[in-house]
């Protein structure tokens, strides 16, 4: 009993080293990025023989995650990935966790990764998990819709140089016979249309009908939907009968188009918010 | 082809929004703490059907998980964990991640939470994970040894002050048939001495003699053990013979003792960093 | 010597203290505003017995030291003062200093306050400085436009309230024969228009006819100016000649007007940068 | 008074601006230096004619400037200068201006500046000072006792460099007749015993016997002094009669001693705070 009491007085006497923590709000009237990149991915993908250049269970999985992330999480807008990445957008006049960087990005790492190591079976099967896998984050601020739209062009033309690369770089090994060392000094100094031509003359590959989700990575938006459904209803006195209802939902919706031009942007007007003009 | 020369040069162009990055650097000489939180974990042990006051399940696998991150990252010299919290403490000379704060919460963070889904089964058997977890953190810097000590001295007193009113709390529902209505009622006001005279009158618990996991907490911290294996040797032109080797390694212990006397501290002479005396 | 070569030794040595100083780059694309207060200017204003509700020598002289912190530092595009108080705003795309917030705050505070003193017998003639004034500063960011200007807004609202109150105020005592006690009484809970109409109806003043300096603060700006001068010119072999050369320059200029409504910003549309429509 | 009542109205709608100011409150239990550096100096000490290589008057005019600091400034334990720079250290319990580091720094900027103004006739007698002169500043902060003496020992390291180094340039020029260009040649790669032997053996200067305050620079620091003053009394029915009292008064002084080795601190023992023992 003795010992219990000091131990709440104790309690107080160490509850100075909370004055320790300090703020780190974000600036008001920014779009909040949370940027995930997987640690190690290079090794992970070789332990878990991921097929090249890219693997489309692993690719599902990301997005998989991704997507629980958008739903546990308030006021993200928009998500995008590529890779082992993906960059979570939260609108600029979100108040979630008072704004706060640090509850910000470890929240997203959190779920991300949980949720990677959660739905795994449903895109590996039987396949087992190694090891746990992690994820580092960081948080970017843009105050203006002109400087987000640039950062998510940045990481799809990101996405389409390394796409490329990848594709004529296993081409070359797994269709024309390269060692890996060969491939990377055949593709020394080339340039996309050095790369195109590759891929077409000697591969018979035009790289513009490869896959979408390799070419242009995953967005996750936010789509409203009406959704009728059909309802048993009785009333008293009155005989059953059935009613449509129809009830407005939204949902994230995954898209792999081109994000550079406007026609992105027109299509999904909500994602931005209006700047006042003045 | 043209697209994608335009794609690298797009690239280029976008670039410029890696400068609107933060540089979020601790302050050197400083223990760095992380502390992680579970999200919503009241409705989580809810869903899983945790047993009360403690789940001995639960604190294994919150145990297990810090385990994990500390075998992952660099410079953790000492972790504490209580119910669902636990503190990782980076020594003050870490350079790891270049002690940029955002990369060093989000990858405990999803280390954590990876590792929390991964090690489930060892812990909960047949019963079923049913949505991801997920984990918030933060960093706080300490810049002295006695900082530092208070911190960990106020986890523990809240360990115990929360568990104090736990253990009697669900000691008058599941022995004393009261509601948790009236359980709060009984508390309401009482001093840690009321609480124990409760459970040793009515219940027949000396509060002392309680699993040490409960009243104290988890902490981890690196033992060095000599290891001593039996090798067989086999040289040319000789007979084999079995050799003993002895190696020194490191590994994370668990211990559940006080840490906010001395003891611990004299026992643990590596976790502190000598201050220079001038 | 031995000594010599043993502080240079030392000064490598040191040196590691460097790599405590932390980065504090404002966030790009934002204007950045640097705030300065007088500190302690009730008792300064006491000492050199300014004049109530205003001292024009004293708001000539804060407007003169803001001058000179514009014509100084780059990249101000505009500033407003009123009371003791004064606002700095540097131009979004400014990359003055590396845009790094101490630096840039503490050298507006250093070159305001020793023009203030440089300054001070222009406005206060014979009459000594008793002590050197010290002002304290904060930066604070505005990502839009619309932030920046209601910014603005906000201090010109201050300073018309303030105002109204201090007219009313003084001339209860200077007029009316009050107390500072009686006046402050007789204000209690009195709306604008209450104090409007005790200054029409007893003192018979109106008061949007008073001085827009007093009324609205003051606001400098760059106003280009075409500047037409004669020059004697003489080439070899001709006779000299008169000629006119017209050159822009831009200088500070100070105006008194409204900044809340439309019309200011209509009129100076340098001001504000352009942000890119998408 | 529409009008006015809009103002009122307006104000509290712009208001929210006042949430874009981020908190940026210093860790606790470091020290906090601030250390201004005089901006664009060397042209001021041109244009204000300064005697090479050190001008006593602007030397002291730096000390009254930094005396004048750290009277009006609270909790600042030692000030240390040398040529155009001075920091200011403030106790690592300090409280003061809650611990904001944007308030601490312009608040020394501001006061150091108009110090420098105001006390600049005491030195520089009846030659004018031509321009308001500047100052920026930056705020760092030390955790430990050591760290905080190496920051001190670190800049009259840089001290003693740079004076040597203008000491002989200067030499050579004044007395060798040099330019300032073949000063510099001669002086390109030397050691410092190099520059000994040039001063000794050239111009029969022994460096170490030249002013302490060019070689050491200047600390400020506090001095408890006993003051006894005779004060006459005189009490009703007895003859006035004079008495002695003494008082304790602390009072800045200013030394020029070493920092680097242990007698400056063994005979300054309130200047750093004790670390608890842990």
């Amino acid at each position: 009993p003795v010992l219990c009491l000091k131990s709440i007085m104790a309690k107080s006497k160490f509850e100075y080293v909370r004055s320790f923590e300090t703020d780190d709000t974000c600036l008001r009237n920014c779009y909040i990025v949370v940027r995930l990149d997987g640690r190690n991915f290079h090794r992970f993908s070789e332990q878990h023989a991921f097929t090249k250049p890219n693997d489309d269970r692993a690719l599902g999985l990301m997005t998989r995650s991704a997507r629980s992330v958008m739903e546990e999480l308030e006021d993200i807008v928009i998500a995008y990935g590529q890779s082992d990445e993906f960059s979570f957008v939260f609108k600029r006049s979100s108040t979630w966790f008072k704004r706060r960087a640090s509850k910000l990005m470890t929240h997203v790492a959190s779920q991300f990764s949980s949720s990677y190591v959660f739905y795994w079976k449903e895109f590996f099967g039987e396949q087992p998990l190694l090891c746990p896998p992690s994820f580092d984050g960081r948080v970017v601020l843009y105050p203006s819709n002109r400087n987000l739209r640039d950062y998510l062009c940045w990481r799809q033309a990101d996405c389409h140089i390394n796409n490329l690369y990848n594709t004529v770089f296993w081409a070359l090994i797994q269709k024309g016979g390269l060692t890996t060392a060969q491939a990377d000094d055949r593709l020394k100094g080339t340039l996309a249309s050095d790369k195109n031509e590759i891929l077409f003359s000697e591969f018979d590959i035009n790289y513009n009908n490869e896959s979408a989700v390799h070419r242009k990575g995953t967005s996750l938006v936010w789509e409203k939907k009406d959704e009728t459904v059909t309802k048993h209803m009785k009333l008293p006195n009155v005989e059953e009968k059935e009613v449509r209802v129809t009830r407005s939902r939204r949902r994230v919706e995954a898209l792999h188009c081109d994000l550079i031009g406007e026609q992105f942007w027109e299509e999904h007007p909500d994602i931005l918010e209006e700047e006042e003009t003045c």
